[in-house]
This record gives structure tokens, C-alpha cells and sequence, in this order.
């Protein structure tokens, strides 16, 4: 009944449209964001890829799906430099192409967290040791060997392993960072301004429908039963984000007084595809419903509990999918059924979930799963992230801060900023001047005091009043 | 022959790049709108699929394709809230994974004839209820019980129930709405203003790509000849698009003194792609090159008429997608050829169109299929639209209208909106200010006036010149 | 073994993946130029698909593929006005369809180089002649009777009909249009201004993914052993991608004083893509890394040389397809090793690259491949620029270039410019201002200096200081 050149095809046909969903990161959280730092999130995202994507293929895969005879239940060994000859190079690539599409995400949704305040080069840093992260859960979830795969745990397209894993690292990177300059003096935390609203809802929609891709392909195959898998992981993944959208809908407008907040249809539509990713191939659309409903809550309650904790995530990431990715696993232990078609999916040791009469035993695993990978993912994460702060600094200076990463690190403007003398030049004469908007607040109206001296501006965060 | 894995694969792939359309759809209007209503109109595409998408769950489906007793010729019973088990899994999920993306592109369609001035509430009411207009006529056209089938009416990628039903709801909800604030005073129509012109040519490359999909999916399935019909249907499609955009830039060559208005240019091209939706399949390239230059022009055509008779349709949603489906159904009368391929279509009962021979009869089966879906859309969108207007209101006031719906529904830039006593609150300490050029030309001069006392603005539509 | 079924649809779902492309250029192409430009590049990026579309259909497949008597080692003959019937038609209209992507490709990345200074009008004749300049090349290497193909030569995405005939092109077009205005004057070619760096790294995600379909669907089909060939594509692009962006990175954080211009970023990882396209199904993902590396440093090299020798390439497409796409013809000769696998791409006749022990046959093929491509580009496209050149003229009038083509073709803003009196005019009263940053620098000056008598408005380059 396996077909491995359908189920190849069908892998590298839903990998093309995961890997749209890096545009969809980059929109989201550049539009997010302030103005002053749009274009270095975008590079941001890029840098999960390229960094991200070369260690996946130096260890990743292999600490991963490495069947080398160190490899065991913790840990895969071998198959590092993914390289593949004759009979296996069709299976094991696509497989490869794929995880490394999954293990990018894992690391992309950690920017989101980290956005504003961040140096580039930590970030790359931080972007390839990320992927250890990611990649040990993984084995554990979906390597024949892995601990929790022998003990039946349920986790289709990732919940645990991505979305667990990014939003704790997201929650570790931003505690060790603290918040943004100015983020909560005074009455301020209710009022940053996204840089374009329109750019976030498109990010949106293009994290919609490459999340299709995402939950169909992660029947990993169509042969046999799998294709009826992958229309039903269609199909409610589906149901699952309008149930989302409905709940984003409905909170902001009882919350925000009859307004709509896009934020609460972009956390609460997300939230629901993050809740429905570890179970989408095998509970029903109106399960799906249910969930994503749920999720949608979750993601937005994660969220506002983050704001009035007053730790500063400015994307959302730890709501979204540290939340509701907790949620993701623990519905498996409640609606799984425990059918033919479970069997497709090589998920035999998996048992019936609650609701279904099958006690507490999934449940259990589900959440014994949540708790070792959201401990992993503390220890581990903090031990890389203050690595890199002690040693090349984490986050920029205030001076820095201000004026925003797409002057200091990417130089757009034909502006220059001088480390040592905290002075930024920048000569009108070489170019158009940079359209309003593109600086900060304080940048800006320093640039105006300055007219007079073009060469020299000085930003001073000290002698101007938080307000 | 048949082979249901490979055809519902098929289907989902085609699925997935059809989503993507809403991307198109989405930044095609909000670059079309003004700036105020640019993240309005964004958050109207994902309610299409929210609201849209939960009721076509609950119902469109079952009105489409049901197989209770109760169906018939007009209207199918049956399978609501959409659920399959065992066999039926596969084949109906991702059926109704497809029509969904149907249903929601044919209400995303009459967003942008009732941009800029409908209650986001009443809005979201509206894409609920619209199911019903798309899945009735679905069912008589794609049913295997539908009266139109039965006659042998060719629609293979919803001419009719997309387009037709999307453009015609969407001059009925114009003309209930009536134009936008100024919209035809003194010489004023002449001069609307893009929000973003970049944005409006990149919908429309998403759509265009996207309608790929859509229209080689519509062959549903790939097994027996269908592969052969999907592969016509994307060299003929191409060939339409490249007439239409053909006759969009030579009709603005002629028209506008040899300028190039996108805006011919992307109605042109979209309408091209509507009039080769119905026969995609069936008819050759250089056949769809004819279909596509005339639908181009008849695309333009419509809008210039609307705008002539003062009918404001601020995307040109009646043009493209109205007229040029009528003249894409219209054509199945024309260039049928009734071989052994229109059989793999399940089209047995197709005539062979007048240019090839077959007289009268089959186009008359094509026009009948046009009147009867106008008249269909026409009085119960005039129906549902009414029953909103009188009850929820359709229309914002004129303040909150020359406001824009990013400030009052979305609360942007940190605006509040006081309905009672019609002033603008805004709390400039709190955050950045707003960019220039994301409010309306009223609302930046009555801020501008107001630096003394930041805290309230009035907006007052009476005492500014209308120039 | 051969399944034209399975074959076909890959071949159609990769061109979907490929067409989205077109958005990528168009916005990396966009966000690059200057903001008064921003529109018209956009729209020549339909351009090349609308009338190099028409003309591959009219003349460029039969050019490449045609079957008649005529057809021999150097042109393809018959099939124009493709049209297929009964048994052929599913193998000719997927091939149609895939080649009209590859084809208008090779226009697209030309637009870049011509950018900001070229009559659109002129450009439309372009496009329509430059199909010729792709489909001869096309024949050579890819046509079962093209000599290079009979010779051995290996280039299984296109590495020299799309991307040295594009870049070539683009550098034959640039020579002959010379710099824009002001861009080499004193110091300013430091300065060029992006009018949007985040819409050019969106722009470079489109082509990355866009990419991915692009070379696996370049195996052209999957039946047989074809299937692996795809999954090694796929690995090996990322893979060399990856390389691609380290190579950006790198150098910018070295040459840039340890800043990250973009432009490295973009024009390293492209390049890498342009470099891997000849050989991505037949080398090992390492093999990428070095290929794609290795290309990176040259394509960055190729914009620094071009703009050290005062050659203004405005988004830098000769550095990134000329120089890259000579190197991805080259490694085809170091790195070939001989398999079976190459049989299932009918390259029956490669042979053993150097590094392989092959010695230098295969890279004397592959450079007589890469030398007679250029020369043909060379001259066949300095025969159809300087015939339209010495027509319809290629370059604006300065005044044109300063006011910028979004205004000039397109009448953005309302403003209406007229060519004999060389005066802007422009109706305030009937729209919204034109946003900041829509306009030039000189124009915005005239405007904000002609408020008293808004109806004309004079831009005159020779008063104004070029600083």
C-alpha cells in the first residue's frame, strides 16, 4: 500500500507552501513592530532560515532522525551533513526539506518575542543554536525511538516541538531581555503603534493558508489511508481558524468596547491553528470548532496576562503559541478516537482520549509531554541566551534603541551611527531624505532641531521627557 | 479509471494556492480604497472567511450538495454541519475544503462594492447570511440533482454562482448604500485616490496566480482524461489573462491619452479571468485569447458605465466580476465542442455551441442559467441587505464615514471615537503620533487645528468646502 | 515506468509555485527603485507576462519545440499558436505552460535593469521581442535536437536561457540607456534611496520560495526515479540558499563595517539560487553549500564592479543573473558525477565532472555553452534595443525622469503632465494631496513652492543644485 514517490511528492508539494509562511512571519511582525524597525525583523526572519536552515542540516536532522547506534530514546545520533545516496536519497530528502521547513518556524516565532531591542548578530548566534531546541522534542515526539512516540503520545504537526518550544524560548528570551525603552512608564503599555496594521492582517492571511499546508502535509504522505487523513486535516484545520476568528472577533468587541482590535483577530486566529495543529488529521471539524474556539481565548487571555504582568512581547508570541500550544497537546488526550485510520498515521500506541471513554491515560501522556518539553525548553533555552548575553550582549544600547535597528544595523537613510561618540551623521546631500515615519519619535525630532548642522545629530533619550 | 486518492489530492493542492486568492483580494481593495479604510477592508476579507466559513460549515454545504430526501432540482438537503466517517471521509472533505474557498471568494467579492462605508457589524451579519446566495445556485449548477445540470448548463469553475452572484449582490448593496460622502460632486469622480497603487497591482498578481488554481482545480480530480483537462485549462487560462491584460492597456492607451491607468490594466485582466472560468477546460487557447479580450473590455466597459450613471462601486466589483461572468457563460453556448473529454466533466449532457455548429440550443441553456441567477441574487440579496439596513443599518454616519472606519472600528493610531457626542478623543503622550496619510484629509486638518487642546477634535462635515 | 498523468501534475503544480515569482520581482524590483518609480516597475512586471506571454504563444514554444521538417540544431520550427489536440494535449499545454513561466522569467529580471529611465510603451515592444532571445537558447539546451544538448550540456532549471540571457540582456539594456539621472554625479552613487527595503526583502522571500518549485519542478515530472531527483532539488536549493545568505551576511558585516545592508543580503541569496538553478536535481545539498556560496561572493562582486565602472544597474540583476547564472553553467562541469539518476533526465550524455575525475570535458561543454549564449545575447539583443532605440526611443525626456513614471505613464495623484509645455498641472480640489514620498525630491520642492497657483507646477532639473 506505501507509495513512497506519492507520499514524497505530497511532502515536497506541502513543504513549497510551509515555507510561504516566512513571508507571513516577516509581514506579521514587521507590520507589528515600530516603524523605526520594520525592515530589521524582516531580516530577522530571513536570518532564521539561513542560519537556522545550515545547522539544521550540520546536526538538526540528525539529533532528530539520526538512526546512528548512539541514537535512543533521548536523542537521535548520525545523518549529520544530511547526505543521501541511491535508494534512500528521495525519502530522506524530502523528509529533510520538510523538518527543516518545521524547525525554521520553531526558531522564527522566538523573533517575534525578541523584536526591537535585540542585536542582529546575538540573533544569528541564537538562531543556530536554536535549533538543538527544537530538534531533541522532536525525536522524542516523532523518531520510532523517541520516549514519548513509544509511549503513544499524539502531536501531528507539531504543537510541542514548535509551538511549545518558540513560545517558551520566546517567554525565556524576553524576560532576560526586559521590556522595550519606555514600554510601561506610566499609562504608556497601552499605546504602542504598529507600524502598519494592513502589513500584520496580510502576514496573517498568508500564516492561514500555509497553515493548510502545514497541517495537511504532516500526514506525512497519501498512500494507503493517509490521503483521507490529509482532507480531514484540511477540513478542520479550516473549521478550526473561523472558529478562531470568531472568538477574536467577539472578545474585542466586548473588551474593547465595540471595537475591533486586529490584534485580538490576529492572536485569536493563530491561537486556533496552533491549537488544532497536534490533532487536525484525526478529531472532526466541529472538534475542530471546539478547539480552535477555546485556543482563540487562550491565546488572547496569554496574551493580556503578559501585558498586565508587564512583560513585553510585542508580537504576541507567547500567547499565541506557548498557550495555546499547551492547549494543542492536552486536546489529543481528550478526543482522540481510536480507529483504523489511527493506524495510517503509525500512531498504534496512542489510546482513546477522555471524552471518548478512554480515561485519563492520553491525558496523561499529552501532559507529561507539555512538561518535560516546556522544562527542556526553560533549562535549555536560558543556558544558550545567557551564553550569548555574557558574552556578545543580547541587547543593544538605549542610544541604539531609540533611534531603531533599521538605521544601527541596516544603515537605510545613508544615515551612520558612531558606537563610540553616540552620534548619528547622516548627509542630505547623497540621497533623498528618509520619509517621514521611517525614524522614531525622538530620531526625528532631533533630526529637526538639527537643520542647521546636518552632519551631526544627537539623540539624547536622558533630557527628553518619557511622555 | 477513476481514482479518488489522486483526485482528492488534486483538489486540496488546487485548494491551497485558491486561498491565497484572499491575500489578492485583500490587498487589491485595501490599495484601491483610501488610506482610511485600507486595514478595514483587509479585516472585511477575514471575515468572509470567518463568517463565510462557519456558515458554509453549517449549511452551504448541505444547501450545495446534500443527499437527504428532502433535496430536489432547486435546493440540496442534507450533510450540515459538515461530518463524514469512514468511506465518504476523503472524497467529502476535501469537496467541501474546495467549495469553501468558493463560497468565500463570492462574498469576498461584494466587499469591495460596499467598501468605505458599511458597518463592520452589519458586514459581518451580511457574509454569514451570503452562503445562501452562492450554494443555491452551486447546487442547480454543480448538484447532480440541479435543474440547471440537467438541462446540461457547462460552469466549470463558477462563472455563475461566483461571479455572477458576487458581482450582481454587489450592485445591489451599492445602490442600497449609495455612493460614498462626495463621491460624484461637481467634477470630484473623476479624482478618487488610491491608497497604494503597488498594492492594488500586487493583489491583483495574487489573484491571477491563484486563479490558476481555481481553475485547473475545477477539473476536479486528475484520473481518467481529467489531467489532460486541468493542463488545457492552465494553458488556457494563461492565454485569457495575457488577453485581458492586452485589452486593458491598449483600451487606457485610447482612453486616457496614452497613459496607462491601472486601473484598466487590473480590470481588464481580472475580467478576462472571469469570462474563461466557465469553459477554462473545454476550450482552447486561442479561443480563451478571444473570451479574454472581449471579457476585458466588457470588464472595463461596466465599470465606466457605472461610474456614468453615478453608481459608486469603489473596486469595480459589478464590472469585473457581473458582466464579464455573464459573458463567461455566455461562451459555453459558443465554443462547445461536444468530444469524449467533456464526458470526464460528467457533461454528457452538453450541446455542441453555435460557433461550432450546434445552433441555438445550448446557449440558450447558458442564458437561462444567466437570468435565473441574476434574478435569484437580485431579490434575495435585496432581501437580506434590506432586513440589515432596517435592523442593524448598513450605512455609517457621515462623521464616522470622512473619519474612516480604521479610527472608528479598528481604533488605530490610539483614536477614540465618541458616538454621542461625535468627537474624536486622542491621547498624543501615549504614543507615537499617526503617520500622515492614514486619515482622511478632514480628520488631518481638524488635528492640525487642534495642537492646543490634543485632547478633543472635531470632525464637522458641514462646514468644510466639499472641494 | 513513465507516467505522463503523475508527470503532468507535477509539471502544473510546480508552474503555480513558479508564477508567484512574478510577485517577488515585482516587489523586490518595487521596493528597490526609488518611490516615484515604485507603480511602474510593478506594472512592467505584468508586462512580461502579458506580452511575453502572447509572443511565447504566438512564436516562443514553436521557436523552442517545434516539431516541423524546418526545425533542425539551432531553431525549433512549428507548433506556433500552440495548440494541441486529443492525445498530445496534456504533454503540450503542462510543457507550454511550465516553459511560458520559465520564459517570461528571463524578461522579468531585463525590467531591473532598465528600470527608471525606459518608456513603458517601449518596454511593451521589448517584451514581445525578447521572448526570441529566451526560446533559441531554450532549443539549444533543452530541445531532444539542440546542439548543445546533443554535445552533453547539463542545465536543468535554466542557469543559461533564463538567467545569462536575462542578465546579459539587462546589461546590454543598461549600456544602452546610460545611468540615471544625477546617480553618478560627485559622491551621490553612495546614495541611491530604497523606497521600500521591506517590500524588497518580501520580495526576495517570494523568489526564495517561488524558487523551490522552480528547480524540483524543472526534473519535469516525477515518474520513474524522476521523484528522487525532486527531493534532492529541493534539499540541495535550500541548502545552497542557505550558503547564499551566510555569503551576504558575511561580507556585508566586513565590507559594510559591520553593518547589513540588505542589498548583500538580497543579491548573496539570490545569487546562490541563480547558481544552483543548472544543477540542482544532480549534486548533494554540501555540493549547494559551496556552489551557492561561491555564488553569493560573485553575484555581490558583479554589483560592486558594475557600480565601481559607473554601469547603473538599478536593482542589480547582472551581477545576480549574469554573473551567478555563468557560474551555475560552469559547476555542471566541475561537479557531475555519472549515474544512473542522470539517465532519468535523459542526460544520457553528460559526462564525469573535473572534481569527479572526469577531466575537462564536460566543462568545455559547459563553457561553450555559457560563450555562445552570451554572444547571442549580446548581439540579438543590441540589434532589438537599438531598433526600438532609434524608433520609438527607449529613455524619457529628463524632465520625465525627474517628475518619475509613476506620475508620467500612470497619473498617479491626479496630476496630468504635458510633454509640449513640459508642465505638471494637477487639481488639488478633486483628491486627497499626494502622499509624501510618492514624488521625487524636485517635484516635491515645486509643488510645495507653488501653492499660491496650484494648476502648474515646473520641475526644471537646471536650476537645481544636483546635491
Amino acid at each position: 500500500m506505501a507509495d513512497p514517490q506519492s507520499d514524497a511528492i505530497w511532502i515536497l508539494s506541502s513543504t513549497f507552501i510551509v515555507f510561504t509562511m516566512q513571508s507571513g512571519f516577516g509581514l506579521l511582525e514587521s507590520g507589528t513592530v515600530s516603524v523605526k524597525n520594520e525592515l530589521n525583523i524582516m531580516v530577522k526572519n530571513a536570518v532564521d532560515v539561513v542560519f537556522g536552515g545550515l545547522t539544521y542540516w550540520i546536526f538538526g536532522y540528525g539529533l532528530s532522525f539520526g538512526n546512528a547506534s548512539f541514537s535512543n530514546a533521548f536523542i537521535g545520533w548520525g545523518d549529520f551533513f544530511v547526505t543521501a545516496e541511491d535508494e534512500k536519497l528521495g525519502i530522506v530528502y524530502s523528509k529533510f526539506f520538510f523538518q527543516a521547513s518545521f524547525a525554521t518556524t520553531a526558531t522564527t516565532i522566538v523573533s517575534g518575542a525578541m523584536a526591537e531591542r535585540t542585536k542582529l548578530v546575538s540573533y544569528m548566534i541564537f538562531s543556530m543554536i536554536n535549533t538543538v531546541l527544537f530538534s531533541i522534542p522532536a525525536h522524542w515526539v516523532w523518531s520510532s525511538k523517541g520516549w514519548l512516540y513509544m509511549l503513544g503520545v499524539v502531536d501531528i504537526a507539531g504543537a510541542g516541538p514548535v509551538h511549545i518550544v518558540g513560545g517558551v524560548t520566546g517567554l525565556v528570551a524576553t524576560l532576560m531581555l526586559k521590556p522595550r525603552h519606555g514600554r510601561y512608564d506610566g499609562e504608556r503599555h497601552k499605546a504602542s503603534t504598529m507600524s502598519s496594521p494592513t502589513n500584520a492582517v496580510l502576514g496573517m492571511f498568508m500564516l492561514w493558508w500555509g497553515w493548510l499546508g502545514f497541517n495537511c502535509g504532516s500526514t506525512f504522505g497519501i498512500s494507503g489511508s493517509k490521503w483521507k487523513l490529509a482532507a480531514r486535516s484540511a477540513a478542520t484545520t479550516l473549521c478550526s481558524s473561523v472558529a478562531g476568528g470568531v472568538g477574536g472577533f467577539v472578545l474585542s468587541y466586548i473588551v474593547k468596547d465595540r471595537k475591533f482590535d486586529v490584534t485580538y483577530m490576529i492572536n485569536g486566529l493563530l491561537g486556533s491553528l496552533v491549537s488544532v495543529t497536534g490533532v487536525c488529521a484525526i478529531v472532526q471539524p466541529w472538534e475542530g470548532l471546539i478547539i480552535g474556539f477555546v485556543g482563540s481565548l487562550l491565546s488572547n487571555a496569554g496574551v493580556a496576562l503578559l501585558d498586565k504582568l508587564k512583560i513585553d512581547d510585542p508580537v504576541g508570541c507567547v500567547g499565541t503559541h506557548a498557550v495555546s500550544g499547551t492547549w494543542g497537546m492536552l486536546v489529543a488526550g481528550l478526543f482522540i478516537r481510536k480507529d483504523q485510520l489511527l493506524n495510517a498515521l503509525y500512531l498504534h500506541k496512542a489510546s482513546t482520549g477522555l471524552f471518548y471513554g478512554g480515561g485519563l491515560y492520553q491525558l496523561g501522556i499529552q501532559s507529561l509531554a507539555v512538561v518535560t518539553i516546556i522544562i527542556w525548553t526553560v533549562v535549555v533555552s536560558f543556558i544558550c541566551l545567557k551564553l550569548i548575553d555574557v558574552t556578545l550582549g543580547l541587547r543593544v544600547s538605549l542610544e541604539e534603541e531609540i533611534i531603531g535597528a533599521d538605521i544601527i544595523e541596516h544603515g537605510i537613510g545613508n544615515f551612520v551611527y558612531d558606537r563610540k561618540t553616540k552620534t548619528l551623521s547622516y548627509a542630505p546631500e547623497f540621497a533623498e531624505p528618509i520619509r517621514n515615519g521611517q525614524v522614531s519619535g525622538e530620531t526625528q525630532d532631533a533630526i529637526e532641531q538639527n537643520t542647521a548642522d546636518n552632519n551631526h545629530i544627537e539623540v539624547n533619550p536622558d533630557t527628553r521627557a518619557t511622555g
